[in-house]
Order: C-alpha cells, then structure tokens, then sequence
C-alpha cells in the first residue's frame, strides 16, 4: 500500500518560537507520521542566523547541530530537500527567499500572514508556474484548520459571513478586562509581562495584525483578492471598563472580531471591536483562544475553535501542510492548489455597512436633552432600540444607548451633528453591535 | 489553469432529507462549483423507489424528473456516472450496491454512518482494491468537517481525546431539560412531534447513533479499527430532573458525549452522559448542535461545531466529498485515501477507565449512615471529593457526591456493596464527570 522506502527532506528558515516547536513535532511524532504518511518525513536543513543558539536548541531535540547553516545558497543547494518552510516572517527577505525556493522547484510551506496577506497572489502564482506547491494554513489562527476548511470542507457553500476571533492577544485583554474588572493599561502591561503581548503592542491592540488573517480568509472564501487595504480596521484602545460593564449589563461581551461578508456581489470586510450576546459561541472564547465562526448557505452555522499561536499549535498546522506536500508528491500531483481568486469583486465603502449601535454619551442633565438628542438620530434615519441614563454630578448624565440597524454613512452624520449639539458634551465610545 | 470543459456526472441513491439536500446544493450553487473546480458537476441519475415523489421533487428543484429511477442496473449503467452518492443508510441493500458501484469504478460518497461503523474497512479495501475514491464526511456530525480534519489538518498529532456532541436529538432534549426544567418524557415528545426524535428513539436516546460515529472518529484518530461493539454505551433515559438541578447547583451541565482517548497503547471508546463544567465549551453547544472536542500533543485544544444532521447541512459534507472526487479524478489520482487502519491496538476494558462519578443515594436518615457510606466507599479506594445531603421524609434522605477520580473496576465494586447495605435504600444514579 505505503511505499515506505521513500524519504522527504524538509528545511525550516527560521528557528524562532514555531521554527522549533515544527521542529519538536517532526521529532517527537516522527513515528507516527512515517506510518501515515509512508515514508520518512525529515528534519535535514535548518537556516538561521543565530547559529550557535539553533546548534544548541537543535541538539537538545535530538537533531545533528551541523545542519544549521546561516547560508541561504548553502541551505537550498542542500541534497534531498524537498520542501522548504519558511518561517522567518516579515516581507522582505522572507519574501525573496521563498521566491527563490519555488524557481529551485522546491515546495514551500509559510506561516506568514504579512507576506500572504499583501503578496500572496504573486507567491502563490509563482509556485504554480514552477508546479510545486505553497501552502500555508498556518498564517491564520495557528492551529486551527481554516483555510483547508474552506478551500475544501465547505466548498459546497457560498459562504455569508466569518467572523473571526483571529488576535490571540486582544482576546487575552478584552477577557481580564471582562472578567476581572481590569483596566486596559493594566491588562496590557500583564498581557506583555506573559508574553503574549510584544513590547510595541500596536499592530495586535490595533487590529492590524486581525485585519491580515480576514483579507487571507476573505480572499479564499469569496474567490476574489482581497488585501489589507480593503479592510477597515479599528483597534481596542478605546474600550473602557465604563464599555464592558455597560456590555455586561445589556448581555454582551465585547469581542476584537474581523468580518468578512457578502453581499450584492460587494466584499465587506472589517475588523473592529463587537458586542455580541453572551450566549453566542464566539461569546465564551476566553484568553488566547482563537475561533472561526463561519455560516454558510448549505452548512449554517460552523465554528472552528483552537490555539491561535504558540510553538506546538502553530506547528501542528506547518506539519500538516507539510504532510500535505508529501502526499503531492507521492501522488506526483504538486501545483494543484493554485490561486483560487478566479474573479474580482467590489469592496464595500464602509458607509454602506449596516451594523447596529452601542454609543455612549456625556450629555448636558437637564429636561429635553433626550429630545434633542432622539430628534438629530431620527433626522438621520437612526432609531433607538434601547436607552440608559446614568446620572452624573448634577450637570452632567451619561447616555448609553443601543440603536436598530442603520447604514453606518447614516449614522455617522448622525454622529457628526451630536458632537455639535450644545446638550452633547462629549461622545465616550461607540461599539458596533453585531450578533444578539 | 481549469479546463472549464469537464463534466463530472452524479447519481445520487436514496432521495430522503439528504439526497434533497444534495441535490438542492447541486443545482443552487452550480456556478459557483464549476468555478471552484473548474468543470460542471451535475446530477444525471437518482436512485429511489418511489420515483413518483422523487420526480415530483427533482422537478421542483429544476431537475429532469426522468432522471428518475427504481432499477440499480440501469442507474449503474447510466452513461457518464462518475460518482455515486449512497444516502439510502441501513447496512443491506446499500453495502451492496455500494460494492457493486466500486467495482463498476465508481468513486462512492456515502453519509452512512451504520456501514462505515459495521464494514469500513471492507468498504475502503474494496475501493482501494478497484482503484476508486470512498469518501464518507458526512457520515459522522453531518455539515461538521471532522473525519477530513483529523485525517490531514490534525495529522501532525497524537490525538490525546476526542469528545463529541455527536447526537442532535439528545443534546436537544438535555438542552430543554436543562434550560426549561423538562423532564425527560415531555421532552422527548416534544422532540419527536418536532421532527428531532423518531418514533421509536431507542438508537439516538440510547447512545447506540452517537457509538457508531465515535467508533469511526477512533479508528481514524488512533489509525486502528474501532467497531460499534467495542464501544461501551449508556444512554440518556435515567437522567431526571433532580440530576440536572444537582449539575446545575454543582456548576456542571450534562451531555452525551462520545470520547475516545489513547493510552499506553490501548483504546478506550465510550459513549454516556457526562457532567461537564459550565464554561468548558462543549457546555454551551446547545439545541440540536453538534461539536467534536479534539485534544492533540501539538494542537493542544480544538473544537469543531456545526449543523450534526439535516438535508442541507449534511448535504454541504457529501458535496465536499463530491468535489474531492472530482479533483482526484481530475489529476489522476483515485484511490489514495484508503483504509488508515493502519495497527491494530487493544480496546480498553470498563473496569480500567478512570472518572470521577457523581453518585446520587436515597439513604437512611439517621446518624452514622454518613460514616458507614464513605467507609465502603472508602474500603474500594473511591474517596468524596464533595457531597451534599438534602433531606426527605424524615426516614429517608437523598445524598449527593462527587467522587475524586478512581477505576471504574473499583467503583463497580463499592456500587455492588453500597446496594447491599442497610442504611443504603437505593442507587437513584450515576453519572461520570469528565471536565471540568
């Protein structure tokens, strides 16, 4: 059935946190894998330029510290490579290198969001015009099986929406902020202590590194590209715990979530704070814990649930695309999962969103405030589904409201004209609302 | 890159709710398919005996109703068949026509979930054997990709457990008993005048549906054949009220799980009700959902929730398979995934499974009956790691434990002693605690 005498040399480039816990797993689970994949699957090259410290930590998992090499011609002239995982990051000499693989007919496996995220059509064509493959699960939610999922399990489906949980340390902060009362300094200070946060958190707290995976996962479920600047991005500075005990006491959590839907033939795709009812699935995503919550026309409701980063979660997802390589070139069938962007589709102004609305005020305390203020809403087609008031010092009150839905270039107006009513003394936050 | 000329030619046997569905998903999403797989997949043959109803049905949806037929021979011979979908379930005449089907050198997809439990490997080998695809998604949590995942996205693992909502009609009427504090025989009506329970429950309110699928997630996650009869089964029908509101004071909710683990080399495979902490997230999986908790040594935690049965959510897993074929056949390469039963490990006996037990006593209500449980107890190694005693009648009283974790043998052994004890009047029940 196996042949089993056939052997597959794998080069990682990039010996950092996931370099190693792929490195781990080809070790610790090489048994297993030479009996499900009928050959040896093996560790024979490694590129990094930290060589004395990948020696060492090379050694300590059983492999020979003499193929490590800091020499990329060295290390793609390697005999018996087969594929090559990259595994460096960044969009530059990752960049290159990958390039250089594929025109050396190797296979590649990436983690690499940025580099997919921004040049992944380039990339990917490149490897089918040099029929071999590139694949690279692992640069969404770590672990958790995304991009086979919908390139293959639900291709059955137009897909209507994902929303993603997609930012390991977002998730952390908005969770200790939920559940412990923490405020968003303090969380970020500990998130960064545990090392789940860098030291400049901005492209996690941002949104931006969310934004990356939506436009990849985007761009695979709509067959239409879609890159990080199709994507409205907002971060979670601005949650307060003022926002999440307001959402506590309307029944919602306050989740970083990236949106991708579509409709009318436009792609929307967002990625901003959310309040969502506590009952939701993604609503009890706690801590690092990523999710892929994705409906489909034929499926419904689906949600993917995981580790979206770490040594051995994010391995987990290399070494199956690695197995995935293998069993191409068994089958002597590489190149075949291509670029699927077969069309190319309009990306929705975010004016055209449709969301509902959590918005906080500072209003003016006095008789006919909520009057002025329900007038600018209505005079802009905005229309309140829920309403508190939380007295403030006598001259002062805050105002939380949740409205219906409403087109957001509606209610931005909307937005503009309360800041310049003299009963608004300041706009607190504004969370949209988006699964009850 | 597609050649767009292709056709893949579909005959579907069995047009229940699933054949339906797949034929609906079929005509619906036809352009975006041939896209995605660059070539048109159609429906040219349907299988059924009441061809006047499958006509009328196949009309509605668009369908020629003369592709209609009640005789195997002439379906078989249908010109152009590539694939043959089986979505009659039983394990008779459909295990048949299945093996007739391979040997004609039809790819075969089938949701049957009876034969793939009973006759897997006879079913693969035979393809293997005549150099076709079997593909079998659908035959386990419907819409949910789970048998694909862990055989390529997860391949990287040793899986450590899997745990499953795997049972629509249980979860729902657990789900009702719960939330609106039903008991079990209203439920259960109410279920079945929905349309989530048969007439006779037996296989789905007994744990025997939910066994067979965990048979088929074993044997694919531990590479070893797992049959219906290797699984220990109980199902839900003693669960009374009292038990739920004792789960809910505990912090616990109960389902049905199916689990499988590996250790030490052998298997264990069961499927019972289980208390399970509130916030672990197979807890909140509500109503007639589906999801499969799958732990592996480098994944770490995943969980995969969907749709467990229904026309178009299983449809969407058999279209999947459906268009697996096709990309097989397109590059030439039918037949790879066979049979992954690979060794063949011991199944774990009963007594050797480790739990906590929630044990719920009608006992004597006098002093020293506490002294003399916990010393039986006690004499079998079984120690309390918590207990509540609500008074009766003032002759008896009911007495609720937890124990710490401890051999099934053991506590078979202590259960056979507290029956027979004085003070002990009854076993109302036992349920096992699994996470918490």
């Amino acid at each position: 059935m196996h042949n089993l005498n056939e052997n597959y040399g794998v080069g990682i480039m990039g010996l950092g946190t996931v370099g190693l816990g792929t490195a781990t797993i080809l070790k610790r689970n090489e048994k297993i894998l030479s009996i499900r994949k009928g050959g040896k699957i093996e560790l024979i090259r490694v590129l990094e330029k930290q060589t004395e410290k990948a020696r060492a930590d090379l050694s300590a998992l059983g492999f020979e510290p003499d193929i490590v090499t800091d020499d990329f011609g060295l290390f793609l002239a390697t005999p018996g490579l087969d594929i090559v995982v990259e595994l460096m990051g960044g969009t530059g000499v990752a960049k290159d290198f990958i390039l250089r693989a594929l025109q050396a007919k190797k296979s590649v496996v990436t983690a690499n969001k940025d580099l997919m995220a921004i040049h992944g059509k380039e990339l990917l064509t490149a490897a089918e015009e040099n029929q071999v493959d590139l694949y690279f699960e692992a640069s969404v939610a770590g672990g958790i099986p995304i991009i086979k999922v919908l390139k293959n399990d639900l291709i059955a489906n137009n897909i209507q929406s994902i929303m993603g949980i997609v930012n390991g340390t977002t998730n952390y902060i908005l969770t200790r902020m939920y559940d412990e009362h923490g405020n968003f300094n303090d969380v970020l200070k500990e998130a960064q202590a545990l090392g789940y946060a860098e030291a400049d958190p901005t492209a996690d707290v941002g949104g931006f590194d969310a934004a990356r995976k939506v436009a990849i996962l985007a761009s695979i479920a709509y067959n239409s590209r879609v890159t990080l600047d199709d994507v409205y991005v907002e971060g979670i500075e601005k949650i307060s715990n003022h926002d999440i005990e307001a959402a506590r006491k309307l029944g919602f959590v306050i989740k970083l979530l990236g949106i991708a839907k579509e409709e009318n033939g436009e792609i929307e795709v967002r990625v901003h704070p959310v309040m969502i009812g506590t009952k939701h699935p993604l609503a009890s995503v706690s801590d690092t814990f990523n999710a892929v919550f994705v409906t489909g026309d034929a499926v419904g409701e689906t949600m993917f649930y995981g580790r979206g980063a770490g040594d051995l979660p994010t391995g987990s997802a290399v070494v199956s695309d690695i197995c995935a390589v293998v069993e191409d070139i068994k089958h002597g069938v590489l190149a075949t999962q291509g670029c699927t962007c077969y069309m190319q589709k309009p990306i929705r102004k975010q004016e055209d969103f449709v969301s509902k609305f959590y918005l906080r005020l500072k209003v003016k305390d006095s008789p006919g405030v909520l009057a002025a203020i329900s007038k600018i809403l209505g005079d802009h087609g905005v229309s309140i589904a829920s309403l508190v008031q939380e007295n403030g010092n006598h001259e002062d009150a805050s105002l939380i409201m949740v409205t219906h839905k409403v087109k957001e270039g509606k209610f931005i107006k909307a937005k503009e004209e309360l800041m310049e009513s003299p009963v608004v003394y300041g706009i607190d936050n504004i969370i949209r609302v988006e699964v009850y």
